[in-house]
C-alpha cells in the first residue's frame, strides 16, 4: 500500500504483515490468545514522542500524562517512569496513578463534579486537588480537618481566554470547569485562611489544536493571567500547569503541530515572565498527544459482501470499543481514521472498500470507501491513531459483545 | 415545574418529589443503598405501552422486542412473558434472553458480523438466524453439519427503499445489513438446498421514526417485497418481520407517532396481502419504542457554580452513562432530552441552569439553559427517556468512575 503520512514511522512491514515493535500483527494476536479484536499499544512510539517534547521544550517545563486519554494500568506504570506527573480525574484512576507507582505529590486530580469520598481519597494521599469552585474547596477543606491531613491546592482557571481553532474549548465564555478569573482572589484568600497548602495554577483552554500559532497564544495568554492572579495569593504559585491542547494529525490534509515553535516561544514567554513566577515550576498536562498514535486496534474480517455495486468487510471490531474512529464522539462530520489491511501491509492498494463494524447498527462504520489492497475474510485491519480515548472511550457493553484484548507492545 | 410533555404521565409528584410507580425517588435512591446515578425503569409505562400497540396493531400482527435497546436481565426476564418474541444481536444477547426464559423458537439474531461461536450458540439452541449474507449461510450450514443441528434460518433483506424521515436509514442503497433483494433469489435455493429450515424473511429499513405517512409506506413495500420473493422459497415464508421503525418524540416539537393510522393501514395492507403470504405470521421489532420512556435516570447535583452571569449545576452522571443524552452518539445538532428537578418535582420553574455531568471534557453536557426550579446541590435531577440507548450505549470506564446502579421499578 502506498504509506499514509499518518501511520507512524515506527510501525513497520514485515514478511508482508504490518510489525509493531518488531513482531507481526499475527505473532501479537497469537500472544493475546487468539483474542481479536485487540489493542495493542508501543511504548517506543510514546517514548519517541517523549524525547521530542523534551528536546523541544524549555528545560524548566515539566510533562505531565493526563490518564483520561489512556488509563490502561499497564501503560500508565510504565508511563510513571518517563513523565513528570499524573493528572486523574476520578477516583478510580487515582487508585491506578497510585498502583502504577506514581508519586502523589507529583498526582493532581481535575474534574468539576468531585464526590466527597473522592476528595478523601486524594486528600488521605497527598495529592494536589485542582479546586473547581470555592464550594468544592470548602468540602475539601472540611475533609481536610477531619481526617486530620493538610490539603494540596491548586486553583483551577477559567479563563477569560480560549486556544483558538480547538477540537474542544475548555476555556473563554461560561464554563463549568474551573474558577472564572474574577473569582479566583476570593478563593486564594479562603485557601490562605484555611491553612491550605497552595499549590499554584491549573489552566486548560483547549484540547487537540494543530495550530501552533494558537497554543502559543494561549500560553502567552496563561502566564500573564496566573501572574496577575499570584498577586492575590499569600505565596507565589509552587507550579502552573499550563494545560495541553496540543493536538495530533488524524485525517488527510492535517498538519502535524510545529512542536520547535511552540518550544521556542515557550522559553521567551518563560523568559520574559514576571519575576512573582521566578521560582514557579511549569508543566504541559498531555494525553491525546503522548498516547493517541502508539495504539492500533486489530480486528478480523468476519464477511465480505457486495451491496449495490460497493464492497463491504465487516470486522469482529466496531464503535464498542472505538466510537471515536466510527465518528460517534465529539466530531460533526465522519471522516475516516486511518486503516490498512494489516495482514497485507506490504501490498498494492487495489480496491475502495466500506470497512464496517459487527454491529447492528448504520453507526458501526470504521472505514468509508477506502483505498485497501485486496481484502480477503480472515484478514485483520488496522485502526491507528488507536492509543487515545478508544476502549475506555466507547460503549463496550453495546450489544452485549465480548471486550477487547489490551496489550503493551 | 410545568410539566413537560415528553414526560410519560405515569411519573407523577408525590410529596414535591418526583414518584415512580407510586414511590418518591428519595425512597427508590435509599432502596439502592443510596448509590447515584441510578437508572430506574418502570414496567407499568412499557406495560402500557404495549397494551397501546396491541389495540393498535391487526390482531395477526405479533410484537418482538429488540434487546439491545435496554439488555438489563430482569428488565428482559419480565419481558419476555409480556412479548411474542426476542431478537438478540449478539452471543451475549442470546445468552440474556434464554436465561430470561425466553423460548427459543421465538428468538431471532440478527447482525452483519456473527462469529462462528455465535452462529454455533445460536443453532445449537434452534434459534432462527436472520441470514446477512450467503457467506453466513455457508457458515452457518457448515456448523449445523458439524453439531448435527437444523439451521433454522430466516433471509434478512437489504430492501430498495428506505424508511424516509428516519433517525437512522437502514435500507436502500449499499448497505451492510442483509442481502439485497437481488441477491435472495440465489440465497433461498443455498437454503433449500442445505436443508436448511426456512423461516421467513426479516426487513428493517430504518428506525426512530414520528412519521405514521412513512411507516405505513415502509410495511406495504415490505410486504410487497417478500411477496415478490417468497416466489423463490421452496415453502412460504413462515414470518415476516417487518422491522421497527417506530419513534419517540425525545424534543420539544416532536409529535407522537400516530400508532392508530398505522394499525389500520397495516390491517388494510394485510387484508390485501398477496396470497403467497396468506399463512404467514408477522410480527414488529421495537427496542425503543417499546422501553425508552420506562427509563429515568437520576443523579445528584454535587456542585453550582457561576461562570460569567450562568449557573452551572454539576452532577455526579454524566455521557459516561447517557451518551445519547449529551448529544454525542447518532445525533448532529445537539438537543436537551427533557429532564426535570426530581427533588422538587412540584416546584415552579425558576431559573435557566446548565446541568452537566462530572466528566472533565466539555461534551459532557445533560441540559443547556433549561428552565427549573431553584435548584441547590443534593437535589436530584431526573433525565427522561433514558429505557433505551442509556447505560449499555454509553462509555462506562470512561475517566474511570463507577458503574451507575440500575433498578425495575
Amino acid at each position: 500500500m502506498s504509506r499514509d503520512h499518518r501511520i507512524h514511522p515506527l510501525f513497520t512491514e514485515q514478511d508482508g504483515e504490518l510489525a509493531v515493535a518488531g513482531r507481526t500483527v499475527s505473532r501479537w494476536i497469537a500472544e493475546a490468545g487468539g483474542r481479536t479484536p485487540l489493542f495493542l499499544y508501543d511504548c517506543a512510539v510514546i517514548e519517541a514522542k517523549i524525547a521530542d517534547l523534551r528536546a523541544a521544550l524549555p528545560k524548566e517545563v515539566g510533562i505531565h500524562y493526563a490518564m483520561k486519554a489512556n488509563p490502561m494500568p499497564e501503560l500508565v506504570a510504565w508511563m510513571a517512569g518517563q513523565v513528570d506527573g499524573l493528572d486523574v480525574a476520578s477516583a478510580g484512576e487515582l487508585k491506578v496513578a497510585l498502583a502504577a507507582g506514581g508519586d502523589p505529590s507529583h498526582i493532581s486530580f481535575a474534574g468539576p463534579g468531585k464526590r466527597d469520598f473522592e476528595l478523601e481519597l486524594a486528600i488521605g494521599v497527598g495529592a494536589t486537588l485542582n479546586i473547581e469552585s470555592a464550594r468544592e474547596f470548602a468540602r475539601a477543606a472540611a475533609i481536610g480537618d477531619r481526617i486530620g491531613k493538610p490539603v494540596r491546592a491548586a486553583v483551577r482557571v477559567n479563563p477569560p481566554f480560549d486556544l483558538k481553532a480547538s477540537g474542544m474549548r475548555m476555556g473563554g465564555g461560561a464554563k463549568p470547569f474551573g474558577v472564572d478569573a474574577e473569582q479566583v482572589p476570593a478563593l486564594l484568600a479562603e485557601i490562605e485562611a484555611a491553612g491550605a497548602d497552595f499549590r499554584g495554577f491549573h489552566v486548560f483552554a483547549g484540547s487537540q489544536n494543530l495550530s501552533a500559532e494558537a497554543i502559543i497564544d494561549a500560553q502567552r495568554k496563561t502566564i500573564d493571567l496566573v501572574a496577575d492572579l499570584a498577586e492575590h495569593a499569600a505565596v507565589p504559585p509552587p507550579l502552573v500547569n499550563l494545560g495541553g491542547g496540543f493536538g495530533l494529525p488524524y485525517f488527510p490534509g492535517d498538519q502535524p503541530l510545529d512542536l520547535a515553535a511552540v518550544g521556542a516561544a515557550l522559553e521567551k514567554t518563560l523568559a520574559a515572565r514576571d519575576p512573582i513566577l521566578a521560582d514557579t515550576r511549569f508543566v504541559v498536562e498531555l494525553g491525546r498527544y503522548l498516547v493517541g498514535e502508539c495504539g492500533v486496534y486489530l480486528t478480523r474480517a468476519i464477511d465480505r459482501k457486495m451491496s449495490q455495486h460497493e464492497v463491504f468487510i465487516i470486522t469482529d471490531g466496531g464503535l464498542h470499543h472505538q466510537l471515536a474512529a466510527s465518528g460517534n464522539f465529539g466530531t460533526v462530520i465522519r471522516r475516516n481514521y486511518p486503516l490498512a489491511n494489516a495482514s497485507r501491509f506490504g501490498a498494492t492498494d487495489a480496491e475502495s472498500l466500506n470497512v464496517v463494524g459487527c454491529l447492528c447498527t448504520p453507526l458501526d462504520r470504521l472505514g468509508d470507501k477506502v483505498m485497501l489492497p485486496a481484502t480477503e475474510v480472515g484478514d485483520v485491519i488496522a485502526v491507528f491513531m488507536a492509543g487515545a480515548y478508544g476502549f475506555t472511550a466507547s460503549p463496550t457493553a453495546f450489544l452485549s459483545h465480548e471486550p477487547p484484548a489490551e496489550m503493551l507492545a
